[in-house]
């Protein structure tokens, strides 16, 4: 049995998982920046007790615990770099954990875990050579290589969602113009929306917010374009193309087995996959000389960052 | 000793390499595609008899022969797939060599023998993890992973330079718009600057080439760019831009130790270098946190091909 925990900006994830990769118990916390570093990770390190305790054992018998942090994790020191949403730069995470746990521990990037999870127990089972890309708040990616993540030649991670889409084109949080996150984030396509239902007052678009752009969020969006608004289907249109380009060049530049789409807006199933599909594949190099590769979208949700942290032991180099 | 050989659009080049990847004998073959495809498979079977007698060795006394073509290799039957200047499609290369050279053979992609040639001998010795952009004619690029040859997923090869640098852009050969290639291949410079010429017919770039633009080649536009000719400037400014903007999409999505420009405007060394690098480093996803990476030109020029087609019996996978 190994312990995963998935520290995100809004809770905590908890998950037992047993050999077969399946979570046995489970639980959250939720995520107080506030508190500060040492009192949020002596709060993870007291549930984790807890939830081991729930579930009969004793924090020995666990083989390891796994991290996943939504941030570069420095791997010479394994110090979390710099976590915007917890407000920590340059902390020592296991350290500060091992005062309570004698555990083996071990910690990657959130969207390096999902993508692990993903590949061990979910959409892409058995893959040696995979890309999961997350479209969330941000936009964020994660390889696996021969079945291990890849973490880049300095280890310090892989950024698939700062790729250009367009040359000077619109401002990202990275500084830099025109990346796949300034176009494919969720706060992005909301900015997409709004500027939209601003110019069709008279849209459903408009209609469903209770005319308050603010209150545009991407669920709203969605249910305007399966109502087939025409405003809002121009602008998800779009935004499949968006994602389309995106991973016709990520595909196009590493050719992975598989790719796994995840994050918040993977819960569209096939009503995201088959127009990003259809889009994708007419912007493939040679598609009809290499074939029209495997694109799924992510099954563990929630739980893949989880399942994912669990298996750093056994997979991660 | 093994011999490399590298199949190009032009010529073909033979290369005896030690141990210590060095080219004890070389020599050149034209490219006759006209001859059809079992003629020149036969001439560079007999060429290659040729400089190994030459050497005063006999064939069996190669340790391998290591092939590089410019085209996609089928990893499971090792016949090349397309290449287009060649016209060849589908053919079973070292199946023919076969008839005349009894000797261990391998062959792969040429983008991606040139980069094993610099991880092995050249500009990123001793690196694990490199990616070789190749700017020319087309523009390929070959990563290396673990110190060996990542030919993608389904070990079809990768396509760096089919990754989107404008959405809708400028037509790519591949079919799609916009791609890093339509914007950063020679023939692509040569078109911009054709169309600032001709925009300026009294610029230095006009006059250099007799103000015949058709003859506007790689060398003039960089000739007039040294001489500070304002509309020579604001072309290959342009490019440099295009150029970098390309390698921060690669290096953030894929962080390798080393980047490796090659191809024809690798000659250039510092002059492309600097420009390229200042450019870059501002694009890059957190370069204050994670340092600027490693950018070099490669070194072994031409015999990058050669030399890496020799190692392909120890490295490839």
């Amino acid at each position: 049995m190994d312990l995963g925990i998935d520290v995100g900006g809004t809770s905590i994830k908890f998950g037992l998982v047993d050999a077969s990769h399946r979570i046995t118990h489970k639980s959250t916390l939720t995520t107080q920046a506030e508190l500060g570093f040492e009192a949020m990770a002596d709060a993870i390190a007291h549930e984790a007790v807890r939830l081991v305790e729930e579930a009969q054992l004793s924090i020995n018998e666990l083989n390891s615990i796994g991290v996943g942090v939504p941030s570069v994790v420095n791997p010479h020191n394994q110090h979390v770099v710099f976590a915007n949403n917890l407000n920590w730069r340059d902390v020592d995470l296991l350290g500060r954990l091992r005062k309570h746990l004698s555990v083996p521990m071990f910690i990657a990037d959130d969207a390096d875990c999902a993508a692990l999870g993903e590949v061990v127990a979910g959409g892409a089972q058995g893959v040696k050579n995979a890309l999961m890309m997350t479209f969330g708040t941000g936009v964020g990616g994660g390889f696996i290589i021969d079945g291990n993540i890849y973490a880049g030649g300095d280890g310090f991670g892989c950024e698939p969602g700062h790729t250009i889409l367009h040359v000077d084109g619109d401002a990202c949080t990275c500084g830099r113009r025109g990346c796949l996150e300034a176009y494919t984030s969720i706060p992005a396509l909301i900015r997409q929306a709004q500027q939209a239902a601003r110019a069709h007052p008279d849209s459903l678009l408009h209609r469903l917010c209770d005319h308050e752009l603010e209150r545009l969020d991407g669920r709203l969006i969605f249910e305007a374009y399966d109502q087939n608004d025409s405003v809002a289907h121009s602008v998800v249109d779009q935004y499949h193309t968006h994602i389309a380009e995106g991973l016709a060049s990520l595909h196009n530049a590493f050719r992975p087995e598989v790719m796994i789409l995840g994050g918040g807006i993977s819960a569209r199933g096939e009503r995201l996959l088959k127009p990003v599909m259809e889009k994708m594949v007419e912007r493939l190099f040679a598609v009809d000389l290499l074939g029209i590769p495997r694109v799924v979208v992510a099954e563990l949700g929630n739980d893949a960052g989880m399942v994912g942290a669990a298996r750093l032991a056994q997979r991660s180099r």
